[in-house]
């Protein structure tokens, strides 16, 4: 593992993705995205990511030149066409003009067909909340967990997002409704590491901890059960049904092929009906009272979503951002 | 277990909610809204929860004549205080008015303050989604779980509700954040039941299917065990920074004083932006392709969230709707 200073790596990822066809105006974006992201130490979806993003545009599942259009609308809410763009450009569009609705409405919403991965989800929840509005975004997946009562993959682990606007810094969950994401159970293979709780079944039907059993079986566990699962074909319908785009079933299984998805934005800006003191009050109060339960274990107190981002990000800035050596060469080699 | 004629089980519940003090014109929607629960097959929030509802009435905790007023608003968000009245009426109100406000504005948002639990969540599901409109709510609750990394309870199990609209019956997923709901664990214990899944730790800390072991050491898991406890703080966080009122810490402890939580409804109407064909399309799609899936144990299909409530509720309008023997006695004793 090596550790790149910010700015390089920001950069790097620059020149890869206008080698990649994403115009000038649209790739700083793009490439601040997958930087914050290995930034504030979402490893799973930056860089390790990126051959996925590099190869899908050579096969020509994402378009690397196609901006969101609006298809309709109503009021505060918005259904956009993503054109198969790349997915993470979309989804900051589709959350901006969500904010935009917000700040003309109180709350807005936009709903985006044919789209691709929008890699971290809570890079959304953040942009939300860093502009002073609550913020929730979700997305379909392909079909990678079996609904409650089957072992056949048939519900996506659709990311979800809640974020939080907060002086200090926002809260921001980021799940998926799986116990562990896709990218998360692969890393855990990678590091031949048992999982610290059970993340699905293996071949014979029994729940494990042991990652591999679980990428073998196909039967990832939906958080909470037959809760998770209900949740994940929820999730599923409104983003499919309100922007008019796929739904998960319809998603191809490969996921070099998993483009077209749908996702779902919304903004609420509390600056026009809620007095900002006292938000501020009520929030820190929570926290407050969350930080003051005693730990089971004293090393690991409990903590809010999100609030190791911050240190992470600081500690990443001071020391450089943690690259996987061979991904790093290719990134700037071009050959990623 | 009695089974009676719903019509006589709604105006039982009438005549006990007018001795209550409830007004005559809020009366009749306050029973139809508790018979409906019980008529629907949940049997934990219907009859079964009357007892603390009059108990809340009587000490004060529950204002029977009070109704919700608007705080403040701007475009299609508003905030409204409850007042302390009965928690089902507030409830029905500040989703019909979210309803109206997204009849309006395509999307509609009400924060309600100072309200008292809305027993059945579902009912605000159904409510908006079987006008046709896209529904999500949920509700803060007294602290009954520990945040993930503690054991002291410091979070609600703040029950979530999305509902989409569907014309043979709409989809509605309405689960506490806790794998098991307070009124579900106790109503295992009562049945001197096991849990399906672990549902908590036991005094020892170790995961059990005990509910009567959970109950003691008031150890709920949440759902997907640190994602459901996220989820869990970020609801509360929303429900109430967005309404002005309580956070989950600041509710007393004792159920018969849980008075004044923080709620929040959304609602989405597609007519003016989305094809209803179409929406129709995508929603049986999904459907068809969950119940193609192959069950695990062949008498067990997959089923959507709210599947089977169509078919209790029609048994239960046929063979009359299943009641606690003694509690109906109570009940049009008016003694309850």
């Amino acid at each position: 593992m090596l550790r790149i200073p910010y700015p390089d790596l920001e950069s790097a990822f620059l020149k890869a993705i206008l080698h990649l066809g994403v115009p000038p105006d649209r790739a700083p974006l793009c490439a601040r995205l997958y930087a914050e992201t290995d930034l504030d130490g979402v490893r799973t979806h930056g860089l390790a990511r990126f051959p996925r993003f590099s190869a899908m545009i050579r096969n020509g599942n994402i378009v690397p030149t196609a901006t969101p259009t609006l298809t309709s609308g109503f009021g505060a809410i918005e259904r956009w066409n993503g054109h198969l763009g790349p997915g993470n450009l979309n989804a900051h569009a589709a959350m901006a003009r969500a904010i935009e609705l917000a700040r003309a409405n109180g709350i807005g919403a936009v709903a985006l067909a044919n789209t691709n991965h929008w890699m971290r989800g809570g890079s959304y929840g953040w942009q939300a909340a860093t502009q002073g509005l609550f913020g929730i975004c979700w997305t379909n997946t392909l079909a990678n967990t079996p609904a409650w009562g089957t072992a056949k993959p048939t519900i996506g682990n659709n990311p979800i997002i809640l974020a939080i606007p907060r002086s200090e810094a926002p809260v921001v969950l980021d799940m998926a409704t799986t116990q562990f994401s896709m990218g998360s159970l692969s890393s855990y293979v990678q590091r031949k590491a048992q999982l610290p709780v059970p993340g699905g079944y293996d071949a014979q039907g029994n729940l494990t901890t042991d990652p591999a059993a679980i990428e073998a079986s196909q039967r990832t566990l939906p958080i909470g059960f037959w809760k998770g699962s209900g949740l994940s074909l929820t999730l599923d319908m409104f983003a499919a049904m309100l922007s008019g785009g796929n739904s998960t079933h319809q998603l191809p299984l490969d996921p070099l092929k998993e483009s077209g998805l749908s996702q779902f934005f919304l903004a609420i800006d509390p600056t026009n009906f809620a007095d900002p003191a006292q938000l501020s009050q009520i929030a820190e109060s929570i926290l407050t009272d969350l930080h003051a339960a005693p730990p089971i274990d004293g090393t690991r107190p409990p903590r809010y979503p999100g609030e190791e981002t911050l240190r992470l990000r600081e500690e990443n800035l001071a020391q450089g951002v943690p690259v996987d050596e061979t991904l790093w060469q290719k990134l700037n080699n071009l050959t990623i």
